[in-house]
């Protein structure tokens, strides 16, 4: 019996790496999360990753190739990480040093990326060709495939839309700015502007909790508490300022919103496409559909698999 | 003796019908310009661009096909204008009645599209990957090149910049919409700015004068005039806003700014590069020059002349 490869894909987060096998279709087929142990430094995580994948890898079976999501600024044409804050990395040749170990191709790409090719492989987003993947959560991640390819930019970082500014003089942002998207409708944010709500007695649902997450912020604002809708209906006013730009910059079919912050669905979703169609012009807004991301807990693992895809001009 | 093949490009405006007749390297060698006397119908229209065309078609030379920019909304695949609001089209096949009555392949784009071709093939962006044109008249105009390509987006309409909200609740725009960049950066947003700064008594030099065009702004500006210098500040403000987002988006290697409001050079440029520094994040802000277009008055039958390089592929 002959089956189609295999691939392996991994996300690399700060906490934890996450690793999948996964058939050609997405599926996952096994899974396994250990810590990533940043602290011991690049080599041991690599180990960590190599040790990762050959305990995925089936037995007797083939394995197209991993790939890796990382939260930093990849050099793509050696395979390398410029910069990982998260994990405290520099200029660590990942590719070279895995598939001397691992002897599989492996390829690398930013963790935002890595969420839209998901998305594109067997996601929301599935056969797009001009698509924008942004995923919501601690920051802003955002991913652009042009014309069905992953695009990149000249430097290797394009896709920031967390980082487009919405507001002049606005909340400080960690990237040094002021006025970010982040700064607005990420979930520190969210928890943020929710505390102010407290402070000016506009949310009793909210003034009960000892500690405030975003969700709870969703899930007050669904019961009618009045300062958390405040705070939903200003998160959805800037993301949609924010996409309705990009929007009328791209022409995208698709704006998939994904993470943490989109799982409020049509409580986010309902006030986040009015502001798309009051701020794109009629062409653009009437072409592109904002919708939710499909992936959801492994959408890290199964990005990470559709880089390989991605690499091998597989993914159509 | 034989040639290579020459090239016709036509701006259509909605005054007057530019053509040119080009070598591949972009040298005009001949140029004619006529009334568009857009008020007889587009079948007149097009019946004196085929006119035009037949006029500069070299005498026992071949053409490789004329390239029209178009200021509206296109429909790529069958070549036709959906809607032109300058010259009043709705739905005219410009492609498929031109080639009838002339002869040779006819390929339409945008007059965005055109200038950003055109400052490829033989401007600012010569043999640029990814790049961003934008182009502040009247209006602003944006052309995206991504991969050596132009980028149309999934429903033609790719580019907008100048629709793209950098002010909540700014001046009314044309579009319908409010604190699009054109009304803090266009020509006319110059000279409203500029008749705010005569009526505060801050703008000695251009109270003399009787009409205010945004050159006579620039110039005032060169002169020390504090009013003048405070709007083109803030115009390079916004614009430097717009840009560092798109530049966040995009990590394009090139921004190309043309127009006549581009014509003011460094007075511009240099508050306009401060700003986007300020505001994009540091690896696209490295990788992104912002430099001023290089064609000039013929950018637009330039650049339609590279429309027909960028279809039959040889725009590289």
């Amino acid at each position: 019996m002959t089956t189609n490869p295999h691939i392996i894909g991994m996300d690399l987060g700060g906490t934890n790496i996450k690793a999948a096998l996964l058939d050609q279709q997405g599926n996952i087929l096994a899974k396994k999360e250990i810590p990533t142990q940043a602290d011991q430094g690049s080599e041991a995580v690599i180990d960590r990753m190599v040790g990762l994948a050959k305990g995925l890898h089936p037995q007797g079976g083939s394995v197209l190739g991993v790939g890796i999501g990382i939260p930093g600024v990849l050099d793509y044409s050696n395979g390398k990480v410029i910069f990982a804050p998260n994990i405290h990395w520099r200029d660590v040749a990942v590719k070279a040093l895995m598939e001397e170990k691992l002897g599989l191709p492996v390829y690398l790409d930013n963790d935002a990326n890595a969420a839209a090719l998901g998305e594109k492989w067997c996601g929301a987003a599935r056969g797009g060709q001009n698509v924008v993947v942004v995923t919501i959560g601690t920051g802003i991640g955002g991913g652009v495939i042009v014309n069905g390819r992953i695009y990149r930019g000249s430097g290797g970082s394009a896709g920031e839309i967390g980082h487009t500014v919405v507001m002049e003089n606005g909340p400080q942002c960690n990237c040094g700015k002021k006025g970010c998207l982040e700064t607005l409708t990420a979930a520190p944010a969210i928890v943020r502007m929710a505390g102010e709500a407290v402070g000016a007695g506009k949310s009793p649902l909210l003034a009960g909790l000892t500690t405030i997450e975003a969700k709870d912020v969703f899930a007050a604002a669904s019961k009618g508490d009045l300062g958390a809708l405040e705070v939903v209906e200003k998160a959805a006013y800037y993301l949609g300022m924010s996409i309705a730009n990009v929007v009328n910059l791209l022409n995208p079919e698709l704006v998939v919103v994904g993470g943490g912050v989109a799982r409020a669905g049509e409580m986010l979703f309902k006030p986040l496409r009015k502001r798309v169609r009051e701020w794109a012009l009629e062409v653009p807004a009437e072409t592109a559909q904002v919708i939710p991301a499909q992936l959801g807990n492994d959408a890290g693992s199964v990005g990470a698999g559709a880089i390989v895809l991605e690499e091998q001009g597989l993914l159509v």
